[in-house]
């Protein structure tokens, strides 16, 4: 390599950082090739006027990167790079995908509202956690720590009718993770999925290579009769309250599934508990979990709706049947969710606040629920609510005789966005009705009684078409 | 039905649920069947001595749960139950499965020390996502918040050499889970490993499907021949720092790689930089995905060496031609790190502490290093290091004539523990060797002084065999 000059500029950092830099760069652009001997050490301090150390640090760096390669007593040749290599500048940002276009009244299914949301209590339990628990840093269980899993299972067993030790519950960064999980303990399964249903429940399975049969719904939920015929080996439900048309499991349905599951070896029904703390008449219904006595329900739930959709919490019952199968392809993995926010959320509903959540925002959405209702039909919508007292969401008919492209398209030029039922089918077959989605949880009671005199216009027979 | 008594309990709740209860109960048993009649509820108002409302409410409850159906002018009449149905106590907890017992000096390569973590500043800033920004409450981008990932990409040009848009960044709950993207992605790929390596990897791969080509390591690392005749179609790299040889792979294998993955349309180089900012000679150096300009490098690393094992806080780098692949499969996944979490590392990269606290534990830990070093050759142990000065554990082939088992076993009667290499080898297939990997980043200083004291005791020769 012939001398060369080099002018350091301070702002570009310490001397051996703009020599190393310097040579770093001569030899990936070719300007030196394979086996050509550096400047000596000696040399180039000279030339360069610089310490020393500045030079043996700079070539110390290039050893290390295999740039060059010392020969004791002759000095540093040029190693063979397979190619020449240029670094360029970081390449620019392109813009992000589109949002979908805000609108002044949004009905979407999995928003919430901020405020109801328990601030000071929780900041002061995640920051006492913080700062209590310095031993959480460390990596935890496998499944969410211990103090998380008996506190979730007293509280399902006292308030879902949920019968599990917590050596059966698997905590998780959300139901599409634990989705993943189910999918490759029951490798191999077929999954019987509800149609209408949840859209990225399929996605997941696929995405697992599992199998998938679409099960037709009835009055009371996955028809039993479609599911045998179908060959499938798990039914995933969502009995508390199905998505998105509302129907409440009846107990009957629940017991002939769990008979479907115990014909034969290997069929479990996977229960979907999402929403069901949102029970307006009566008390929760519950959960097909503690009616199953042979181990043949998977039990899965989250609080992304309790809670709040950004808090990544959501957890999983495995029967004892299964647990061998999980250790064997999960023993190894960490847990995916923060232990600060473990502690945090056990301690939350330990202390009672969750109950005490639950039960105020029972209150809150329930009159959000009659008040969106309540505006309907005081605007003049003729309106037919599927389903029944339940969930953050409604199935609404809506007999003015338009069908759904229209109720929605209407709705949007008022500002109003919801979704159309014919969203939720997983086949593309959806019938062509006039059933829209509503989730109300994200929007405040003067946003819903605003949104329902926008839908009156928007509705209201002869105003139509 | 007959006309039943019923004695109401104060301790047992509203009398509406008792009554509930106690009809459920009446029916899941089969003391009642399917048709019975249930009698009228002016009957039970007088019989029970109730309010109107309690008897409404429990049986509106039965009917909504599907346990009898209401009759119009007729009555209330019991429902077809696919079986009886007994309800029992909670399964009792089982004993946790076994925790390795627990050691004195554990050289875990997991763990982390949790007086080093900048608990202060973490709080703080924790607190103030909290309260400053309550709409982080509702979903955020499936690939994680764009604050994080333009964060992110400018860190990762400054300090790693990445060059990428936040476009292509995706925030996930810890490398396995981004790993399983990663194998969904890619699906149908066969995966080359570097062996010995990281184990987790080669069981999550096999829990999705993936085929798995093991590959020896040279000085450099992964062979680039042996490479290439396993037929893969993805190499999984740990160029910074080998887990768990420690090699740090020159430039010249690093082109010799991206080499290969050009050869054939549909390779890929995986590169996990996991521990590369723990360098304690020169700058970190460079990664290979900065060397990229075709799109054939994945690049994935985490925060759980960094910062804690416990905040699951990973990311992935996309080449831009895995996109749109990407979108497909996972375009309507939601994140799997809480937006809280998102916010408070942002903020904590941004405002510069990340780099602070990166520097400040370089220094801490590379005297604890040293420290070990100097502490098991004062103590006499003959040691050689492998690998280079970087990362948190170091891979000790020990001199003393013992091997793999004997050095491990005498080192547990000190109450010190270590893993073999033999460990790592992916395929049952590991060499007799001398060497022991000890993750040192969990102990404190005085820790491990008094553990290479005991390692001098298990391993000085002499007194070994």
């Amino acid at each position: 390599m012939n001398p060369f000059t080099l002018e350091f500029r301070e702002k570009d950092g310490p001397l051996y950082q703009q020599l190393y830099r310097y040579l770093a760069d001569e030899i990936k652009s070719g300007r030196v090739t394979e086996g050509e001997r550096l400047p000596s050490k000696r040399s180039l301090i000279a030339h360069l006027k610089v310490s020393q150390s500045t030079v043996e640090t700079a070539y110390d760096m290039l050893v290390t990167e295999g740039y060059v390669r010392s020969v004791p007593k002759s000095g540093f040749y040029v190693c063979k790079l397979e190619r020449l290599l240029s670094s360029g500048p970081p390449v620019p940002a392109e813009p992000e995908d589109q949002e979908p276009p805000s609108f002044p009244y949004d009905f979407s299914t999995s928003a919430v509202d901020p405020s109801v949301f328990p601030y000071a209590t929780w900041a002061k339990l995640s920051r006492e956690t913080l700062y209590q628990n310095p031993e959480l840093l460390n990596p935890g269980h496998r499944q969410g720590d211990l103090f998380l899993r008996e506190t979730l299972a007293k509280y399902l067993y006292e308030f879902r009718g949920v019968r599990c030790s917590p050596e059966q519950i698997v905590i998780g960064a959300g139901i599409e993770y634990l989705i993943g999980i189910i999918a490759q303990v029951l490798d191999g399964a077929v999954f019987a999925l509800e149609n209408p249903g949840y859209r990225r429940l399929a996605q997941v399975l696929k995405n697992n290579h599992s199998g998938i049969r679409l099960i037709p719904l009835d009055s009371s939920g996955m028809n039993p009769d479609a599911l045998e015929e179908s060959g499938a080996t798990a039914a995933y439900i969502t009995p508390s309250h199905q998505f998105p048309l509302g129907v409440t499991m009846p107990v009957g349905r629940r017991t002939q599934l769990l008979a479907w599951a115990e014909r034969s070896p290997g069929r479990y029904l996977i229960e979907d508990d999402f929403d069901s703390e949102y029970r307006f008449n009566g008390r929760p219904i519950p959960a097909v979990q503690g009616l199953d006595h042979n181990g043949r329900v998977i039990y899965l739930s989250t609080f992304s709706k309790s809670l709040a959709p950004s808090i990544r919490i959501a957890y999983l019952v495995l029967p004892k049947t299964l647990m061998s199968a999980y250790f064997r392809k999960f023993g190894g993995y960490s847990s995916t969710v923060s232990r600060f926010e473990q502690h945090t959320l056990a301690k939350f509903i330990a202390g009672g606040h969750y109950s005490r959540h639950i039960n105020r925002t029972r209150l809150i959405y329930r009159q959000r629920r009659d008040l969106f209702i309540n505006g309907l039909q005081d605007a003049g919508v003729p309106v037919r609510i599927l389903g029944q007292h339940a969930g953050l969401h409604l199935a609404l008919e809506i007999g003015n005789g338009a069908k759904e492209p229209e109720l929605l398209a209407r709705a949007a030029e008022q500002g109003v966005r919801m979704s159309g039922l014919s969203q939720y089918y997983l086949d593309g077959n959806a019938p062509t009705g006039s059933t829209v989605i509503a989730g109300y949880a994200g929007l405040s009671a003067e946003q819903i009684s605003a949104a329902a005199r926008l839908l009156g216009r928007a509705w209201t027979p002869g105003t139509a078409g």
